[in-house]
C-alpha cells in the first residue's frame, strides 16, 4: 500500500518532511478493524509528532502519522464484535500506533464508530479527533451535567480551530452552556459565530472584551492555546468553584495555588488517554463517535471542515502541516485519498 | 460576653498566644442570626490564621477565631427566613467574619444548618467544618456520582485528621466508593478503620503499601496533608482520568504536566469558598448541614469526636492548638462552654 511518513524530523518546507512510499499493508489484531482509507484529517499533533519523534535520528522504516480517518472495513479481527466487513467507519486512532496518512490502516473496534451517513466523506473525517477531544473534556473530565449546569457560561480560549470549533457546537447545542469564544480577525469572528458562539471576543485583551460581553467572570474555560500563557488571566476570569480544561500542556511549572481560594478545578484532556493506558472504559470512545455520528445525522451538530485537498500526496500532507502550523487555520482541512 | 482572641500572632507556649476579653454581643445583619454557642471546635486553619494574620504587629482589638460551633438562635436578623428564635443550629462559618471562640456569634442563615438531635453538643460541634469540607470535595468538586462511581477506589492522605476522618465516612458510606486511607500508628490505624476505611496504608512507604493492599492505581485521591510533599506519589498513583483534590495550598509551583498523558483533573477545596465571594448557591452549605444532621441522626454517620474539653478559656484553646500544630491529633477535639 500507498503510505506518506518521514524518517526524521524536518522542517515542514524541506524536501524530505513527508516522503512517499510503499509498504505492506497491515494485519489486524483479534479487536482490529483493517480499514481502507477514503479520507483523512489533520490536526496540530500531527505536526507536534513530526517535528518531535525523529530529532536528530534517522529512522529505518518511516513514521506514519496523522489521527483522523473515514473508510472501509476490508477485514476484522477474531474477536471483532461492533462492525463487519463493508462497514463505513470515523476514528481518529492511537498515538501508538501506525497512523491514517496511508490507504490502510488497523484500528481497534472499541475506539471506532459509524460513519455519520449523512454527511460526505471529506465531511466525516474532519470529525473524530476533535469531537472526542471536545466531548471528553466536556462530558468526561469537567463531568458538565446539562440538567444541572444550564445556562452557565462557558470561555473557550482558540474557538475557531479545529477543536475550537466543535467545542463550541457541543458547549452549546449538548450542554446548553452560553458560549464566549476568542477570536480576533473578522474571519476567525464569523467562523466561531457561525459554529453557536453567544459572544466571540478578542484574546489579545481577554479580560476587558469578556467583561464588555457582560460576564465579570465565567463557570468554565476551555483552554486550547496555551496553558501557561493564559494562566493569570485564567485564574481572573474564573468563578468562584468553577473548571479550567486545557489539551495544550503545559512546559512550565503552574502557580496552582492561585486557584485556591477560589476552589477551582483544572483537568487536562488528552484523546489519546484511553487508547494509551487501554482503560476498562476504552468502549467510551467508540459509544461517543457514534452519538456524535447521530447529532450530526440529525442536523443538531454540522461539520467542521473549511477546506479540502484531493489526493494521498507528500505535497497535500506538507500543505496542510504548513497551514496548521502558521496558527492561521480556521476550522479543518480534509484530504481526500 | 466572653471570648478569646490574640492581638499578635504568637508560638502556642507563649503566655498571650491566646487572652480572655469582654466584647460587646454582636449584632445581626438582615440575613444573619445571633447565636449563643454551646460548644465549640478547633482545626487546623485556626493555627494556621493565629500565626499568621497578626505577625508583627498588635492589633488594636483581639481577633476572634475558631469556625465550628453549636448553639441556640437568640435572635433573627430582619429577612432571615431559614431559623427562628429558640432553634439548636450548628455551623462552621465565614473566615471574613469572626469566629466561634466566644460566648456569642453571628452567622449567615444560608451556611448554617440544623444541629443534629441524636448528638450531644460537643459530637454535634466538631462536624460543621470538615464536614463541609469533605461533602464539597467529594460531590461539588470531583463532581462523584454515587450510581455512576460506586465501587471506585478513593486514597485519602491523613485519613486519621479531622477531616481525613468524616471524609472516610462519607466516601465509604455516601459515595460508595472503596476507601484506602493512610495512617501509620496503631491509634491512628484503628481510628481509620473504626471510620469505616477498607485498607490501612503507611504514609512512608506510600507506593508500596497502596500496592500491598492490591491497587495499582486509584481512582480518586485526597490530600489532606501537603500538595507539593505528595505530588510525585499521587502523579503515580493516580489512574488515568482520575481525579485528585486537595485542600492544602501549594507553597510552591506545581508540575501540572505530570497529569497530562493521564487526562487527570485536579480541585482545590476551600470551605470558605462560598461564604467569602458570596457565590449565588451559597445556601448550599445550609443544604449539606441539613443532610449530615440527617445522616447522623439516622446512624448513617457518626461523630468524629474524640476529646472534650470544659470550658471556653484560654487555657483550653492553647491545649487544643498545641495538639493541632503536633500534627498528632485524631478525629476531633471539642471545647464545651
Amino acid at each position: 500500500m500507498k503510505a506518506i511518513g518521514f524518517k526524521t524530523s524536518l522542517a515542514i518546507a524541506e524536501k524530505d518532511s513527508f516522503i512517499e512510499f510503499e509498504t505492506s499493508k497491515p494485519v489486524p489484531a483479534p479487536h482490529d478493524l483493517l480499514v481502507k482509507i477514503d479520507a483523512i484529517s489533520v490536526n496540530p499533533v500531527d505536526f507536534k509528532v513530526r517535528q518531535s519523534s525523529a530529532k536528530d535520528t534517522v529512522l529505518e522504516n518511516p513514521k506514519i502519522i496523522g489521527w483522523d480517518a473515514v473508510g472501509i472495513v476490508e477485514a476484522v479481527g477474531e474477536n471483532v464484535t461492533l462492525f463487519k466487513k463493508g462497514d463505513e467507519v470515523y476514528y481518529a486512532g492511537d498515538i501508538t500506533k501506525q497512523g491514517s496518512n496511508a490507504e490502510y490502516q488497523i484500528i481497534d473496534e472499541r475506539i471506532t464508530g459509524r460513519k455519520p451517513k449523512s454527511l460526505s466523506i471529506e465531511e466525516a473525517a474532519v470529525i473524530p479527533l476533535t469531537g472526542l477531544t471536545a466531548w471528553e473534556i466536556l462530558f468526561d473530565r469537567i463531568r458538565i451535567n446539562p440538567e444541572k449546569d444550564k445556562g452557565k457560561s462557558i470561555l473557550i480560549i482558540g474557538g475557531a480551530g479545529g477543536v475550537g470549533s466543535i467545542a463550541i457546537q457541543l458547549a452549546k447545542k449538548i450542554a446548553g452552556l452560553t458560549v464566549i469564544a476568542t477570536a480576533s480577525r473578522s474571519e476567525t469572528i464569523d467562523w466561531c459565530k457561525k459554529q453557536g458562539a453567544d459572544f466571540v471576543v478578542d484574546h489579545k485583551n481577554l479580560i476587558a472584551s469578556v467583561k464588555e460581553a457582560g460576564f465579570e467572570n465565567v463557570d468554565f474555560i476551555l483552554d486550547f492555546v496555551d496553558t501557561n500563557l493564559y494562566w493569570d488571566l485564567m485564574v481572573e476570569l474564573i468563578k468562584p468553584q468553577g473548571h479550567i480544561a486545557s489539551i495544550t500542556g503545559s512546559s512550565d511549572p503552574v502557580a496552582l495555588n492561585k486557584l485556591k481560594n477560589k476552589s477551582v478545578s483544572f483537568s487536562w484532556e488528552l484523546m489519546y488517554t484511553r487508547s494509551m493506558f487501554q482503560t476498562e472504559d476504552m468502549i467510551e470512545q467508540h459509544n461517543i463517535l457514534n452519538k456524535i455520528a447521530d447529532l450530526l445525522d440529525e442536523g443538531v451538530l454540522k461539520t467542521t471542515l473549511n477546506e479540502t485537498l484531493i489526493g494521498l500526496t507528500a505535497d497535500n500532507l506538507k500543505k496542510a502541516h504548513q497551514l496548521l502550523e502558521s496558527g492561521k487555520a480556521i476550522g479543518k482541512i480534509a484530504i481526500k485519498l
